[in-house]
C-alpha cells in the first residue's frame, strides 16, 4: 500500500507509525504490529498505532526515529521481531539459548520492542526465572551492546550494593580506602530512583559526578579511583530501557538484577567485585536463605563471565548510618573518613573493603588506612580531581534551614527503624532534589528511650516541605519504640 | 508543583501527561508513574511520559481524555492504581479475590492502566493461570462493566467456536436451524483478526451486520435469531482492551479465553451455550487432554455464572468446508442450507445444533429442519431482517475475477491441509478485505490424487494479489500429498 508519510512528535523513542483505521484494516495491521516502509533504497520498520484523529486515510505519521521517511512510500505488513519468539519461549518456561537472549537484548537496545513485549519479557523473567547459563548470556549480551572501559591492569576492583537500605553510603568510604591501598577502583554509581539519595546524589554535594569516559580515565589516572555517576557513561544502555518495564509493577527479577550489576562491572573493566546483599524485613531480599542463593548466583555467574565476585550478606532491615538525604549522608561519610561518625557506617565500610582486599589477594589493612587519615586524604584527592574542594569540612555541609524533631511518645527500647518510611519521610522533606533535605536519626535499634526523647530530626528547604514530612512522621512509625508490656496503643 | 497545561493529541486513549525531564525529576515522577492534577474542584489522574522535546519546563501537555485540564494546575505524584497491587499478587502466583479482579477489570475499562501493566496482567494470566473461581470472577466483572441484553425468555441459545480453523463457518447454518426450531438465538460474531474471514465478514456478504442493540432486538423479534457483528454492541468492552496486550506475543491465556467468551454470552442474555473446541496440530488447543480440560473449565465456570455450557471437541487440524474467504465461505453456507455443500461443514453444523437442542432440553430434529428447507427459509428471513436479499443464490456470490489453480506435483493421498498456510494464502489473495478473495479446496484429507490434479483454486481481485498468493503457495505446502514410499523430496 502506498501512503504519504509526514513526521509527528509524540514523545516516544520507538519508531512508531500512526495509521488511519481504514488503512490499517486494509493492511491487516493491528495496534502494536510492525509495518515495513520501503522508500528509495531503504527499508525501515515501525510499530503501528491506529488513530482516526491524527491522520487521514492515505497518509501516515511517523515519529522522530523515522523522521527521514517522507513523501510517498510503500508500506507492507512485517513479521514480528525475532525477539518476540524468544520472549514467548521464556513464557513457556523454556530455557533460552545464547542467540535468543542476544536477539532480545539487541532489539531492546535498538528500541525495536513495544511496551507490551518489553513488559512480557520482564514479567517472564520474574515468573519463570532464568538459569545461571541464561543470566550469563544476558550479562555478556548486555555488555556487548554498550561501551567498555579498559584499564590495562591485572586487578581492577569494584563494589556494588543491591540497595533498599536507607543511608547506606559505604561507597565514598570504601573507594578511597581501596584506592589508597594502590588498587584501581573506577566506581560508577546511580542516583536515587525511589530512595532519598543515591551515591551519585551524595557525591554531588562534594564535586561534579557527571563524568564522561575520558574524565573517568583522567581521575583514575591521578587517584586510582573515582566516584562518578553511571548515567553519564553508557556502560549498560539496555538496563535503563528495561527499567521502564520494571518500575510500574516494582518488578526486580533476580536474573535481571544480577545481569544488570555484573554487566556494568564488566563494562567498567572491573575484575574483582564485592557485592553487598542487605536482607531482612522491608529490604529487597527478605530472608537469609534467599540472600545466600542470590550470593551464590552472583558468584557463579561472575565466574562464567570472568569476574571474581565476593558477596557480603548484611543486615538490611534498618538504615546504616544516621543521615538520610544527600548532605546528611555526605556529613556521615566525612565524619567516618575523619575517624568519627556512625559506627554502623564505619564498620560496614571497613568490612566491605577488607573482603575486597581479600578477594583481590592484596595484603592491605583497611582499618589502618582509614584510621591513619590516608582514606580521608585520598577522598580529598578524588573530590579535587572531580572539580571539588578537597578541604571541605563537616561544618561546610549544611542541611536545610527548616528543622523539626520527632520525639518519642513513650519510653522503651528502639526495636525497629523502617527503611521505607525513613526514605519516604526524607523524600517528603525534599530529598534528593533539595540536597540539604532529609532526616537525621538520633539513635538506632537497641537504644533505650525516655518519653519525649528525640527520635529523629527532619531538615527541609521550606516550611511547607517540613510540614509535609512531619505530617507523614506523625501518621506513621518510622522509629518503633517498645516497652516490655506495651500492648494497648490507645483507648477510645 | 504548579504547571501550565495544554492539550496535545498523540493518538492514545489513556490519560497521559507529558512532563519535561526537569519537572518530572522535581516531582520524583518516572515514565509510566501517575500524577494527580488538581484543578478547580476537580482531581484527575494521568500517566507520565517524560520528554524534553514536546514540552518546556513549567508546562505540561495532556492528551485528549484530559483535554478539559487547562491553564495553571497543581500537580502531585500519585500512588499506583489499586489494580497494580492485584496484578503483582497474580505474578507471585497468589489467587486473586473477587474485589481484586474487579479492580483490575474496572481499571482496564477506564483506560487507567498503561501498556506495561496491562501486559504484565495478560502475561501473568498466561504463566500463572487462574483458578475456576478467579475465572468466574473475571467473567462476571467483565459483564458488569458492559451493556447487557435481556430477552424475557426461559431459554436463550448461543454458540461459540474458539477458532483457529479455516473455513469453519458453522454459525450461519446453526443459527437458522435453531431459530427455526422456535428457540431464541441472538448471535453476535467477530470479524477476522488473523484469519481470512470471521463470521461477521462472511455474513456481510449477505446483509448488514453492524447492528446496534435495538436492531438486534428487532431482528430477533421477527426471526428468533440474528447474525450480527459483536463489535457494534459493547457487550464486553474490556475484552477489546485486553486484546491489545495479547496480540503482540500471540498470548491467549485459557482463563482470559473462557472469561471473554462467557462474559459475551452472559451479556447477550444467553442461558444455554454450545462451545466448539477444535483441537489438533496447528489449532489453538494442541491435544485431546487439553481440549477436555478446557471443556471442563468452560462447563464449570459456566455453571458458576449461571450459564449452561455444552462443549463439543472437534477435529481442528484441517479446515472445515472447502471455501476460505468471505464469499467463498458464504457460498459453502448457502450450499449446505440448500442441501448440498461440503459434508464436513454440513455434518459439523448439524451436530452442534443437536447438542444445543439437547442442552436446552428441546425435542427438535436439526437434520429434518435443514433437509426440509426450513433452515434455508429462516436464514433468508434473518438476512432480510438485516437488510439483505433473502432470495440470494449461490450464483450471485461471485468470487474474485482472477483465478489460478495449484496442481499436485505428485500423486498419492492428501494427508494434511494446513490451517495456518491456508489462511495465509487466502489473506495474501486479499481476504478478508476483498470479499471475493480466498481459496477453494478441491479435495480434503484422505482423497487420492494424481500428479497434476487441482489441489486448490485461488481467487483474487487483482493479478498482483493473485501472484502474491500463488508465490506463497509454491513456496509452502498448504495441501500435503504423500505416496507410501515418498521420502526423497528432490535430488540436487
Amino acid at each position: 500500500m502506498d501512503l504519504v508519510a509526514e513526521e509527528i512528535d509524540i514523545g516516544t523513542h520507538t519508531p512508531t507509525v500512526l495509521l488511519h483505521g481504514r488503512d490499517a484494516s486494509e493492511l491487516g495491521a493491528h495496534p502494536l504490529d510492525r509495518v515495513r516502509i520501503h522508500t528509495e533504497g531503504l527499508t525501515e520498520t515501525g510499530i503501528v498505532e491506529v488513530t482516526d484523529e491524527l491522520v487521514e486515510p492515505g497518509r501516515m505519521a511517523v515519529t522522530r526515529p523515522l523522521g527521514h521517511v517522507t513523501g510517498t512510500v510503500s508500506v507492507t505488513l512485517a513479521s514480528k521481531p525475532e525477539a518476540v519468539g524468544a520472549i514467548r519461549k521464556k513464557l513457556e518456561g523454556i530455557e533460552l539459548e545464547h542467540h535468543e537472549v542476544d536477539r532480545i537484548v539487541r532489539d531492546i537496545n535498538d528500541d525495536r520492542l513495544n511496551d507490551v513485549e518489553l513488559a512480557a519479557f520482564v514479567t517472564g523473567l520474574y515468573t519463570e526465572g532464568m538459569s545461571r547459563q541464561e543470566v550469563t548470556c544476558l550479562t555478556t549480551c548486555m555488555v556487548d551492546v554498550g561501551h567498555r572501559l579498559d584499564w590495562d591492569q591485572g586487578i581492577v576492583a569494584d563494589k556494588h550494593s543491591i540497595g533498599g537500605v536507607a543511608g547506606n553510603r559505604t561507597t565514598p568510604i570504601v573507594v578511597p580506602i581501596v584506592a589508597a591501598a594502590g588498587l584501581t577502583i573506577p566506581k560508577t554509581s546511580s542516583r536515587a530512583v525511589t530512595s532519598a539519595a543515591g551515591t551519585a546524589d551524595t557525591m554531588e554535594v562534594f564535586c561534579d559526578v557527571s563524568l564522561d569516559i575520558q574524565d573517568i580515565e583522567e581521575v583514575v589516572a591521578r587517584t586510582n579511583g573515582c566516584l562518578a555517576w553511571g548515567g553519564s557513561v553508557d556502560l549498560s544502555p539496555v538496563d535503563d530501557k528495561i527499567i521502564r518495564a520494571e518500575t510500574p509493577l516494582s518488578l526486580d527479577p533476580a536474573s535481571q538484577l544480577i545481569a544488570s550489576v555484573l554487566s556494568k562491572k564488566q563494562a567498567a573493566g572491573s575484575t574483582h567485585v564485592v557485592v553487598d546483599i542487605p536482607y531482612g524485613e522491608g529490604s529487597k531480599v527478605e530472608s537469609l536463605p534467599a540472600a545466600r542463593e542470590l550470593a551464590e548466583d552472583f558468584r557463579q555467574v561472575g565466574q562464567r563471565v570472568g569476574l571474581q565476585v565476593e558477596c557480603v550478606i548484611t543486615r538490611g532491615s534498618e538504615p546504616i548510618g544516621t543521615g538520610v538525604g544527600p548532605i546528611l549522608e555526605a556529613r556521615d561519610v566525612l565524619a567516618v573518613l575523619e575517624g568519627e561518625g556512625p559506627p554502623t557506617l564505619r564498620e560496614k565500610s571497613l568490612q566491605l573493603a577488607e573482603v575486597l582486599f581479600e578477594g583481590c589477594g592484596v595484603d592491605a589493612d583497611a582499618r589502618a588506612i582509614l584510621d591513619s587519615g590516608r582514606a580521608r586524604e585520598r577522598f580529598g584527592d578524588i573530590v579535587a580531581a572531580q572539580g571539588g574542594d578537597s578541604g571541605v569540612t563537616r561544618e561546610d555541609l549544611r542541611p536545610g534551614d527548616h528543622r523539626a524533631t520527632v520525639p518519642a511518645e513513650r519510653g522503651g527500647v528502639i526495636t525497629h527503624v523502617d527503611n521505607g518510611q525513613v526514605n519516604e519521610l526524607a523524600r517528603r522533606a525534599g530529598a534528593p532534589k533539595d540536597k540539604g533535605a532529609g532526616i537525621d536519626l538520633a539513635a538506632g535499634v537497641g537504644h533505650e528511650i525516655s518519653p519525649g526523647d528525640e527520635l529523629l530530626a527532619v531538615y527541609a528547604a521550606t516550611e511547607s516541605k517540613l510540614d509535609a514530612a512531619t505530617t507523614y512522621a506523625d501518621a506513621h512509625e518510622p522509629v518503633r519504640v517498645r516497652a516490655p508490656a506495651d500492648t494497648v496503643v490507645e483507648r477510645q
